[in-house]
């Protein structure tokens, strides 16, 4: 693990890092927020995942979630959304598939299937990374996303409630396998037979499930958000937890689009609602 | 004035827009948020003044402030740092020169005097576009902004405390006309005559006043941002308000840099002094 930069930030420190991963079998960049407690205490982790198009800076220059996580005690860290430079042809050609586009899952086709390891990635080596070399506690880990990133704290979630005990998400594509940005990652990354997709479709892992987050989750969704209605379909996930029982809190909020405007005004409620069970 | 994008964030609204300038020749871009208090009444105004690179979006992007400006009620206005796409030769060929870094002065120098007008842009002409076409306040006016942004926002209050009520700064350059930054621009855009470089530079400026800001002067500044001790010189900026009676609070932080993470660490408190001032 390589530290690219740090800074101190709400008196703790935003850190940028690069690791060589065996996952993707390319470098990987991260960022780290470990909060001023982190000093003298191994704290609690929230992952976040962010969006088609993002990096593992975004979240931590947009998000404005460095203060609330000082206040709560809690680290951030912030993957890449994919593997960079993976010399496949035409993997920068879109911005919705290919680098930049991982989806938070193991394609299981080529040429994709060789670095396109989102889903093992986040879920064990970096995992494994941050609790090695940072103040964390390894059974006090959460998650949450934006948009593809939402579907990834999702499945993630859904697919590990072992290893994630609190998910919330913004605006979360939560129906993969019924919207345009997911038919096209999942049929290039996992191929044509659809059964296979829904292994990585937050509304289906809910519908196969019972209560698996009894304490809740949170969603925030704008009304004015111009993927809404063709691509993030939160009335599916909505449905799948009424049939499966699991407590929801989605908010929909008048005026509100799909960008970081909206994300840092619900910012501070989503890292309450994480720090109240991380920390319980 | 035409409308660019807007965004709701913390119950107000972000917007981007583009205007033709007399001042500049060209067409300018620049930011407001009018927090969800302007729905209904007339507000104070807090312009932001960016550092070399940034534009109209940096700010409004990075420092986390549209929560505090909603808090207490005032819009904040940001203008991109130059005029853009001027066609003078070499204008592009520097980071700390002009496109980008138009230093907040008029200047009186060929080829730059034509459109590089940055003072009478923000002080005038984009003042009046402000109050002409928001729900603004003629005189509850504050401004402050981060490293050159700093110096210009010490400039041009000490320059008109009767336009600007309240002002304060991040690692503001404190005395350009002795620093490397300073000179580069000032005998650029001033010429070699460095006694017109006094007007434009804070330290002589408060050394040549009494007391312009009574209720005092709000200064943030990391100890280890790297430019601290030769292009920043803050000490300059402490010894001429001493020398004026001027009251001065300029903090320094151990640990903390020149970026946007020590910046929005301290955009609560900036926020909060402007607003003691401008909501009185």
């Amino acid at each position: 693990m390589e530290l690219i930069s740090q800074h101190v930030c709400f008196d703790g420190v935003q850190g940028f890092y690069k690791q060589q991963s065996k996952e993707t079998g390319l470098p990987m960049t991260f960022s780290v927020y470990q909060p001023p407690q982190a000093k003298h205490k191994k704290v609690p982790v929230l992952f976040y995942l962010a969006g088609l198009t993002c990096t593992e800076e975004t979240f931590m220059i947009k998000g404005g979630a460095q203060r609330y996580a000082a206040e709560h005690g809690i680290m951030l860290v912030s993957p890449d959304t994919s593997p960079r430079r993976t010399g496949i042809k035409g993997a920068s050609d879109a911005w919705d598939f290919g680098h930049g586009a991982g989806f938070y899952i193991d394609a299981t086709q080529a040429p994709w299937s060789d670095h396109f390891r989102m889903y093992s990635y986040v879920v064990h080596e970096l995992r494994n990374t941050i609790i090695s070399n940072f103040p964390a506690l390894a059974d006090r880990i959460g998650v949450f996303g934006h948009s593809m990133g939402g579907h990834g704290a999702l499945t993630l979630a859904l697919k590990n409630p072992d290893i994630y005990k609190s998910v919330s998400a913004f605006a979360p594509i939560t129906a993969p396998s019924q919207c345009p940005w997911g038919e096209k990652a999942f049929s290039n990354y996992l191929g044509a037979d659809r059964s296979t997709w829904l292994d990585h479709d937050a509304s289906a892992l809910m519908r196969a499930r019972k209560t698996p987050f009894p304490q809740g989750i949170l969603i925030d969704q704008g009304l004015d958000d111009q993927f809404l209605d063709t691509e993030l379909l939160p009335h599916q996930f909505e449905a799948a937890c009424w049939a499966a029982d699991q407590p929801l809190t989605l908010r929909r909020h008048r005026g509100y689009d799909h960008n970081y405007y909206f994300i840092s005004t619900f910012m501070q409620d989503h890292i309450a609602y994480h720090s109240a069970i991380l920390n319980k």
